[in-house]
């Protein structure tokens, strides 16, 4: 079983090298699906969906609530808080740069955004909603959305749970946080990164983390629409690490697919931001980097880093730090006259 | 008591006849006090902390949480939701043009924005910081924070509840919502407002609305800084509504003071963006606008309005919509590489 996976991998890492360099500069834009084109009103719309407390069912979360984009695109929390002050099961996963991963959620349950963005909303324990014909009919319920989705969507029926959907993965798309240091250095600009962190820079591909973490957002390779890249975590076992952070404690892609073959496999997450986005792992138990890419090198490469290597790949991890867009606040269409969430 | 109170509040009325109108057009800008002028600096710093999560104990709630500039300056629910789920026992009010109050809370028992500030972030039930040191020590862990404390307040110990609290007033102080039809009619264009609107313009004044619903943002006079303008409410209890929306479920002001003269009084609040901030009243027992103005003119007044009457005070209070200006998002300097609320 886990030969055959092995050779999987090699197979996937020889063509990820025809189509990817490790290195990549992060692109200007996320290309848009078919059935889904982006436009400045869909964006808009989005934007104000993704910011929407009454797509909660008591009207206190939004997908922004976990996916903080005037931060790291997470909550920096270990797991996230719904309504009623529920606690998940999982760390909120960065929106920033999420455009470019070929399946969502740490599972890889949703193919694209528009599949991950039904999720929350009608999960009890993030934004609660009891159905999507309920939340249809909160957005249906305010005129100025309304008039919005006629703009963007057109039809008799325009506010739908697909569209509400599509508008928010329209504004993640264009999430994306260019002009990090290493992408100015990948540009030609030589002092853009320090010594160090073209010592670390180095390191991460002779110590091996690139064997994975590769690829436009060091997520893995491009792969086709719901191939999720996915990999075992841990996969040595031969360290106090697993216990210490319950790293076995949930079984990952097991949980979506039934098949043994997936237990405690998980989408690789991207390196983009990470220094903004502790804690860090499915669970959240390790709260720096330092420590993470110990745990990482131990797990994944069954290697014992010094401290001088750690300090030098985390001095690269942080120079995947880009530069968060600049946006204006939307400003919600209001629901006048009566309380938010209710008729 | 009740002679000596009125004897009071037709004194406050007469001075208030001398130096504000009934009808103001919302100022373009609102007065700093002389201990916290405002700075473009101070203002963007001011905008970080109100959206910061990190100001509550669990990294969940920031003052945007429950007074939501992307919207009314509410949370339009009934009465608001702090940490870990708990429910407040008052209607948050809006914090848009609340520069104008002249003391702040539904009790008054904050004298200016600055003093405001500092409530809900040590509320247990609200943002739940453990202590005002617990506050500045999460701020001054934060590097990107504490050098903008240091460019706005200067000095070696920038970082104080006092300068977090003079940054958020100063922000709250940019957030007024100019151009409402009502202003626009103020100032001459005869045309903003519809006949209707107008009808009830006349009302809100032969009724009596206006006795207290004057000044600025019609929340009374401009009284000196902490001065707050209170009224008893419900004043009549000849009616069912007393018992029906629980309007005397709550002290009010007597649980500041614990003064008897203050049962059931309350702050005077905005009837700007009033058809944007539903539910209605200290309770938010009351979810749409015509059913607050019967309750209001039976309650305050012992008068029983027709339904044409209502719906005239209701299109005049909806010409008190004011246009929300536009704002950038602010972007929250990163605590690098750890959780968001532990060292």
């Amino acid at each position: 079983m886990k030969t055959s996976r092995k050779i999987l991998c090699a197979a996937t890492l020889l063509a990820v090298s025809q189509v990817a360099l490790a290195f990549d500069v992060l692109p200007a834009a996320a290309e848009s699906p078919a059935d889904n084109p982006g436009s400045a009103a869909k964006v808009a719309l989005g934007q104000q969906l993704f910011f929407e407390p009454r797509l909660s069912v008591d009207g206190t979360v939004s997908c922004n609530s976990c996916h903080n984009v005037m931060a790291s695109g997470t909550d920096n929390r270990p797991v996230s808080v719904g309504v009623a002050g529920q606690k998940g099961g999982r760390s909120a996963p960065t929106v920033w740069n999420s455009a470019f991963l070929s399946a969502q959620f740490w599972d890889g349950r949703a193919a694209s955004l528009e599949d991950q963005a039904k999720g929350p909303i009608l999960n009890p324990i993030e934004m609660g909603m009891p159905s999507a014909e309920e939340a249809v009919a909160r957005i249906n319920d305010i005129p100025g959305y309304v008039e919005q989705f006629k703009q963007v969507f057109g039809g008799s029926n325009p506010v739908t749970y697909d569209n509400i959907a599509k508008a928010i993965a329209a504004y993640e798309r264009t999430l994306l946080t260019p002009d990090s240091a290493h992408d100015l250095h990948e540009k030609g600009d030589k002092n853009a990164l320090s010594a160090q962190a073209k010592r670390g820079m180095a390191l991460v591909e002779t110590v091996g983390c690139t064997s994975c973490h590769n690829g436009t957002i060091f997520a893995g390779p491009a792969l086709p629409v719901g191939t999720g890249f996915y990999q075992k975590f841990p996969t040595y076992e031969n360290n106090d690490y697993v216990a210490k952070y319950d790293l076995k404690g949930d079984d990952g892609r097991y949980s979506v697919t039934k098949n043994d073959n997936d237990k405690n496999m998980w989408r690789v997450p991207t390196w983009r931001n990470v220094a903004l986005t502790a804690p860090y792992f499915h669970n959240g138990s390790v709260a720096t980097l330092d420590e993470a890419v110990r745990v990482m090198a131990k797990t994944q490469l069954d290697k014992d880093l010094s401290d001088d290597e750690v300090a030098d790949i985390v001095a690269f991890l942080n120079s995947l730090t880009g530069k968060l867009p600049k946006q204006e606040m939307p400003q919600l269409p209001p629901t006048p006259g009566r309380t938010l969430t209710t008729k």
